[in-house]
């Protein structure tokens, strides 16, 4: 570990013990009369239970409800740390909560479960939700996660979205769009998508459903072929739904020729070399985390045209937070009851669209610009 | 309903509209650059979750779970209102939260779980457990709440309490300990204890661990005797604690010669005629909510020496608030395990001691009085 990492280590560790974390729950209201205490507690808040009781819609108007997001993690894929489990996921949770918080002004909250049953998980969310408007599902491993998405957005009344697929998949799609815009390329351009996770399942189906449609997926053992044995059912519905056909083979067979690598995956794995046997003008996404599959400044030298990384330090940096928070802003403002896939297709267009000064090293709104909480809640109150 | 509750209720309402509710969850760091979003979120954050991966205590110095409780319903047995189910609950929760902030700086988060199912509430408390520090069961119906803190209190290693029954019966112990002082009275006094729920049989359980042995229990259906087939195992443990041996009657058989009535159970039970029929000094607790058993004014009149309720308009408000605060602020601060039920009565007698300029019309401090929450969490550090 280089000094640089072990001096964040040291402010982060400060930072966390210093404030014993980073979220705290206050009051809206200050409690320093019987008046007042007889409007926010007993007897008067006795009232405002009695109109939910009568008509639940005004939970909305009368609670925090309207305005709180649940973040839901079993502790199962955390960061690129793994199965670390729910007490460890705690910061990461929090500062999810954080960053909702201060980039979109929705109150989040984390609960970590001590359960990584996939039945389980989905009956504690269903169990908790009364009090939240909205389902965060965050670093739950795959093939998991998928299922506790969809089951929980058929059974539930309010959104459920899993973070690591949407949020790195719609980021992604405006990333290459303004790359393929760049470029001078249209959809029809060979990407191959390294990583077949919960973000390569979703960002896969994104790029499908957005129309670019010649995608070779690889895993772990290499080039997805449809007449591979091995399959998950996601990973058979991305080979079926691509209209690429490829032959068995490695990550170094299929990248020749390929317009743009999408790596979600370990890492160190796409090398100058293979760089150099793709198409014209290179696009590399390398998003593994915290070391991506190729380093920007090796990845230029071979020739890449625009590469884009998940690092803070690096330029096009490909980060959930551009959406997540907007995403669940605009949900609970519109009051709309569940995610349709469709809508990220949108939100990466309008995100994409927001890029004014639009060059190979800048193909994302900043972060901390804080108009992209608007145009991405927008872009959800406008396609729903 | 007369116009100082119609006007209470609309400013409750509006309260609650204005703010959406009553607590906000909110960073405490501000998140303005790329080096600060790097320590409270990735990559920064990676080792602080490595640290309590390794050292699972450590959570408490890195995170908020070692200041913050989660406040449990079932919605099954909310203020007066009863089972009005979860979601009509949160503005109770809510405001719970919002008093545990305010009063003791502790943070506090409601969870409304959607099950009633004794064994489904157990389960799910377990499962979300990581993130806290504490458990506040609140508002969930006898003879369930029980067994639910029972079983939580062996199971979980952070504190679990039921409000509901032991805030209740430290306030009531508290008060009684200086009623009787005033009247000059000891621990041989009768009691009769009407409405034996939750709060009932806690403050039943703490009276006859206190010494206070001679009470005469009552439900709807009269007089517990001892020979009574219909008892649930709790009202059987405070009938053979008790050293009373009444023989079968109504509330008003029991009240004859009685020193003390304990209210916890409904609306107007207690007659000025009734009232009449007590000991010399008759020191009467109407604790039903939002009306008690008798109103101060009837009960003063027919000779009552001390009265107290549970309301804020009138002297002696017997409020849980005094003490769930300090409660948990006190465990949590001290970083102890589990509640133990003699931790109560001593806490009861701290409460007692602090009250400085003690008479009829004042037998408790002033739950606005913010060396209360001081009192309490020393009295749990002193006591453990």
């Amino acid at each position: 570990m280089n000094k640089t990492d072990l001096d964040l280590n040291k402010q982060a560790l400060e930072l966390h013990e210093k404030n014993q974390g980073k979220i705290e729950v206050v009051s809206k209201v200050k409690i320093d009369s019987r008046e007042v205490l007889s409007r926010v507690y007993t007897p008067g808040v006795a009232d405002v239970c009695r109109q939910i009781e009568k008509h639940p819609d005004t939970a909305r108007d009368y609670t925090m409800k309207g305005r709180t997001v649940a973040i839901i993690t079993d502790g199962s894929a955390v960061l690129g740390l793994g199965n670390i489990g729910p007490l460890a996921a705690l910061p990461v949770m929090e500062g999810k909560a954080a960053i909702f918080k201060e980039f979109a002004g929705v109150d989040a909250f984390p609960i970590c479960l001590n359960t990584q049953d996939e039945d389980e998980i989905i009956k504690a969310v269903k169990q908790i939700a009364p009090v939240f408007g909205g389902i965060n599902l965050e670093d739950i491993a795959a093939p998991r996660c998928f299922n506790v998405e969809e089951k929980l957005r058929a059974e539930l009344d309010i959104p459920v979205l899993h973070d690591d697929q949407w949020g790195a998949a719609t980021v992604t799609l405006a990333a290459l769009i303004n790359s393929l815009k760049l470029a001078d390329l249209d959809k029809n351009v060979k990407v191959v998508l390294n990583g077949v996770g919960a973000a390569g399942v979703a960002t896969g189906r994104l790029l499908l459903q957005h129309g670019i449609k010649n995608i070779v997926f690889c895993d772990s053992r290499g080039i997805i072929t449809r007449n591979r044995t091995d399959l998950t059912s996601q990973k058979r519905e991305l080979v079926d739904g691509s209209v690429a056909d490829p032959n068995a083979g490695a990550l170094v067979d299929a990248i020749v020729g390929a317009d743009v690598f999408i790596g979600l995956s370990k890492p160190n794995l796409l090398t100058a070399d293979m760089v150099k046997t793709m198409n014209k003008k290179p696009i590399i996404f390398a998003l593994a985390n915290p070391d991506p599959e190729i380093r920007p400044d090796v990845a230029k030298s071979a020739g890449a045209f625009i590469v884009a990384t998940g690092r803070s330090d690096f330029p096009n940096q490909i980060n959930n937070a551009l959406v997540f928070p907007g995403l669940f802003k605009g949900m609970l403002d519109a009051r709309l009851e569940q995610f349709d896939n469709k809508l990220f297709e949108y939100v990466a267009e309008d995100l994409a669209s927001h890029v004014t000064n639009l060059s190979q090293e800048n193909i994302l709104p900043d972060i901390f610009d804080s108009s992209v909480v608007t145009v991405v809640s927008e872009s959800v109150r406008l396609h729903n």
